[in-house]
């Protein structure tokens, strides 16, 4: 990870703004994933490019939430001006996925570029549909997860189906997709459930922000204020503190983490026989690890 | 170019606002070079991928220009809510960015995606320079001459280069290159000369977004008034317009035209001996249609 650390920044450092995106980090679980797949192997440089690659395509997506913190306040001083050419956030976005396949293409294997961009191209179509469902209280189970994933699910199983590919072992497509999906739903379960000292975010940021998730669908089944709630009347942390602890009361916040738990337990099925002991251990530690966030 | 189209609506077609940037259209003249690039070879499928795949990089920057006219609208009817997730603009960017690669892809060849993500990454690159360098006045002609060399001449170069790697010919990403600066010279030209019932934009648009191009750069070493410009202060058209004037008046809108033809010509002598006549013809024609849009 330190080696592909280095090679991130190194990427990235070609601009500020990448850079800063880059460098506002995150647990770094997708490059992670790669590298446990493609334990045993020896190809470490070709491994280190393809965990570069996949955490480029997810630092891409965030550019706008972490990576461009100074920029508001610079445009803030010229108000009256249209911004040249497109936004920063879309360029340093559009910087950072050509990165990420420039950084693979290194590696010389087709299979492996057409796994980075199916995976990538699934994940804009899943901010997409999020976008689309936007403030709307009825989005369906199956939308929920379709939408997981497209969003999530589909770069975790690239990620650990390049990780096969550059390291030659069995194929842990499968694994990652569970993993992802299990991440996204514990992920939207803590939204939910805080606490805010332990997820590093104000409780119901989501609901604030229009996003309908697992908890709220399941929670509408048996609340009849839930189920009535308009999600634009959700304007300030504490009503969305009040609509958290009504969602809680519910039960869905336990149903949610359970169905996530079954994920995970999916997940480690899903590792094929001939997986090889120590690295059978180590990817069904990262599964578990995604559950110790929330235990 | 009907297959291209097609091909093109068919990728979009999977989320409204791609398929709305992709129907946004324009000159279509990159994936045009890719076609005469690769003339007199029967790959017609891979040709028309590679001509789509080039078409959607560049959709994928013009989508917060043109693409997303309904966005601000939309979200103008919900002023206390927090978009939900990241701005469609950088999830649409995202998504053609990713089909673009994905497209490429299936043809099967290594060198045509890092030809590819080469120039997607020096574009993006590109645009954040431009930002960067938004509202000042004092921006070098090398330097504009490094922008537009990233912004616009590596990807006409790369859809020369892919046409010419489909179709077997002679390597034509030299003149690809001479063409796209040539392609931009000129646009920025248009931008200060008009008239806007020719160009479709009002004259000065580029001013007024604080971009800086060759006119002014080269109307500046001339003119004390324009040396002392400070361009916070154009905010309204007719601003743009008595600027477009002043520049106009050092003729240094005609030394930077004849600069792009300069290059034009450059272009044709970059053509290799090798290029069978009827592609070569059919190349100067269209380096020549570039000079027409201005004549």
């Amino acid at each position: 990870m330190v080696a592909v650390e280095a090679r991130l920044r190194e990427i990235a450092s070609v601009e500020p703004h990448a850079l800063a995106t880059v460098e506002a980090g995150g647990k770094r679980l997708r490059p992670l994933l790669v590298l446990v797949a493609g334990l045993g192997s020896n190809a470490h440089v070709a491994l280190s490019r393809a965990a570069a690659a996949v955490e480029l395509i997810h630092s891409a997506t965030l550019v706008p939430d972490s990576g461009l913190a100074a920029a508001p306040r610079r445009r803030a001083r010229q108000p009256v001006f249209a911004p040249a050419g497109p936004p920063a956030a879309t360029a340093t976005g559009d910087l950072l996925f050509s990165s990420a396949f420039a950084e693979l293409a290194r590696n010389g294997v087709l299979a492996q570029l057409r796994a980075l961009s199916d995976a990538s191209a699934a994940l804009a179509r899943g901010e997409l549909m999020q976008r689309a469902d936007a403030w709307r209280a009825d989005v369906t189970l199956e939308r929920y997860l379709q939408r997981c994933e497209l969003k999530t699910a589909r770069l975790f199983a690239a990620a650990c189906e390049l990780g096969a590919l550059v390291g030659g072992g069995p194929p842990l497509g499968p694994f990652g997709r569970a993993v992802g999906l299990a991440f996204q739903l514990l992920d939207d379960v803590l939204d939910i459930t805080g606490p805010a000292e332990r997820t590093g975010k104000r409780r119901g940021t989501d609901l604030l922000d229009g996003t309908v998730t697992l908890p709220l669908i399941l929670a509408r089944q048996s609340s009849a204020e839930l189920s009535a709630l308009d999600l634009r009347t959700i304007t300030a942390p504490a009503d969305a503190d009040r609509i958290c602890d009504a969602i809680e009361a519910t039960g869905a916040g336990e149903r949610a983490r359970r169905r996530a738990l079954d994920l995970v337990a999916t997940a480690k099925r899903e590792l094929p026989p001939q997986c090889p002991p120590l690295q059978r251990q180590a990817l069904e530690l990262m599964a578990d690890g995604l559950v110790d966030r929330f235990a």
